[in-house]
């Protein structure tokens, strides 16, 4: 399934009023819109310029690109390849001087905007928020990059299991979990692997080290890969041989896992067009902060989820202050978590399409 | 082995007369300098600001990754944990108000450029080139970091070669390949693992696709890998069933092959400190373009090789207009490449180490 470019296009001016051209440039690192609007698939496009008005897209980019980018055949985008520095800096001075720019301050480096104003345009806007909104909402090439992406963490986050061993790192099931998920087709993880046995779960950003696993023990896995530069993004939460566990510590551990998974249940009901984001988050924390009388009160200390697409967090996350509206195509991830330190922690995190009448997981 | 968090903020001082107070902000994605300054592990830090003046740094982080960064003791470090956003705020200005700061202009975004304008500072100047300076030449931690990257992507592309298989696609070779990364002890490939089969190794950046290996096809991989964020970058190109090659393409692959290689040799040997970037990059260059009265000018399209680190770019490029002197204790990656579209192209690739007399491939 092809993008369309133009649609994109539009559904970015449509959010930016009064720009004349939108400016994005690649530096070591992709800029995501460079991503959404090309739809490339390959090629890293360093320092690579792509300038847009209302009706199409020109990249500019150097010889070292210039064939994979033509090999990609992408409707609407013209190609021109950089001969030297100085017809370079030339062309982008045509493109730009006069009018009303739009460049992406969420990710455009300082030097470059600085780069950019030398070349004397009417004026720069953040245009930002344009094209977050114009992601929020997902094109059907998006949702099928979205799925695969989906379907191969969640099958991953299935067969891993069988790999669980006492005195493995959480490095080593870290790397088999990598290996299980390329091997079924994902181009990388969206993120570093995070791998928390026993008390590491306490930290929702741990990244796996040395530690061994013993029975007992949680084994939170939160890992996403990407499919043609779309991400996943999953948690789940195990207890390894947890007959082992003592009596005390099993009560305790059983009891967060069923309050985290029924605090997902309620946030995914939640879920529908028209809602607010600090809504979805409320049916979650509602649950969890009223549980046995305010037992986990203050446990849940991050946002409900958040916007998932070309980026891991792909617009707003989902807080108890957040206003976004709920819009059919939107997918986000549900990710409630109880976390006490010095024991451990429980995070269940799924990724859904919002339909026209509730939540699809993914 | 840790390292010096004081002597590493002394290097990037040295280097920004003036400057007072120097702030890096990470966004979703961690500022290369904030990972140099902390020495962090583990951990992602998004919006977290790093607070530095020439005696020691200060992090302000949320309570989500509070404990992993007290729990990765770096000396010298003070870590703030940021209660709510008006706090957060308020800390800031008192930091930045009045004092000349210096931001990272290759990374910050405008928008935080914007935010941190607002708190009233002295004056802002954009040190990039002061840690690109401190980093270029690497400490001892850095160095062992880098090391270990580099022994686990040679070790596993000369393993890789038991995999290579009529038919198999070029998707398939790179999961094996960040497969055998992986179970070897890498966090993660330092940027997209590039495969490619025959004609497609003439695009320097080409990404793995569906095409299939055939006999007689070149095989070239470009790979690097991540030991505590340190990068690895390195490429070899191979012939798969040579003997099955026309004879006519044999002679072809087999003379590009030697005279990269031959390149390459001549490259490494200019290597020590006090010579210019674009020395080194000459050395391989004149070899090339002069090879049998110039039958392969213009194929070598890119620079002879880079500055490596957090970054697989990690400053300067060495190309034929490079003036940056070479010094002890710099990595470099030395890549010489002839690419001929249609047909293919050879690279080959190594990091090496500057010593006080030469250089030591890694």
């Amino acid at each position: 399934m092809a993008h369309n470019l133009k649609e994109r296009i539009g559904k970015v001016f449509k959010n930016a009023a009064g720009v004349e051209k939108i400016v994005i440039v690649n530096t070591g690192i992709q800029d995501p819109n460079f991503l959404y609007i090309t739809g490339f698939t390959s090629g890293l496009f360093e320092y690579s310029y792509l300038v847009m008005d209302e009706k199409g897209a020109k990249l500019f980019t150097s010889a070292l690109e210039y064939e994979t980018a033509v090999e990609q055949d992408a409707k609407g985008l013209d190609i021109i390849k950089i001969e030297n520095r100085s017809s370079f800096v030339k062309m982008i001075k045509e493109e730009i001087e006069g009018s009303v720019v739009g460049i992406n301050g969420a990710f455009l480096p300082y030097q470059i905007y600085k780069s950019i104003e030398k070349h004397k345009p009417g004026k720069i806007e953040d245009v930002s928020e344009a094209f977050l909104k114009a992601r929020l909402v997902k094109d059907a090439d998006e949702v099928a990059r979205i799925r695969k992406a989906a379907s191969i963490t969640k099958w991953a986050l299935m067969l891993i299991q069988k790999e669980f061993k006492e005195g493995m790192t959480e490095h080593q099931l870290a790397a088999k979990f990598d290996n299980l998920c390329s091997s079924m087709g994902s181009q990388g993880p969206s993120f570093r692997t995070i791998v928390c046995f026993g008390k590491d779960a306490a930290l929702p950003h741990h990244f796996p080290d040395d530690t061994k696993l013993k029975y007992g023990d949680f084994v939170l896995i939160d890992a996403g890969c990407l499919v043609d530069n779309y991400a996943s993004d999953m948690t789940r939460t195990f207890v390894f041989g947890r007959e082992k566990a003592t009596l005390k510590d099993y009560k305790e551990m059983d009891e967060m896992m069923k309050v985290v998974k029924d605090a997902q249940v309620r946030a995914i009901k939640a879920i529908r067009p028209g809602v607010k984001g600090k809504e979805i988050d409320k049916a979650a924390r509602d649950y969890i902060e009223g549980f046995k009388d305010g037992k986990y009160k203050g446990t849940f200390i991050h946002s409900l989820g958040h916007s998932l697409g070309l980026e891991v967090h792909d617009g707003p996350g989902f807080s108890p202050r957040e206003e976004t509206v709920i819009k059919k195509d939107m997918v986000i991830t549900v990710e409630p978590g109880i976390y006490i330190n010095g024991f451990g922690g429980v995070r269940i995190e799924d990724d859904v399409l919002v339909t026209k009448d509730g939540a699809l997981v993914l």
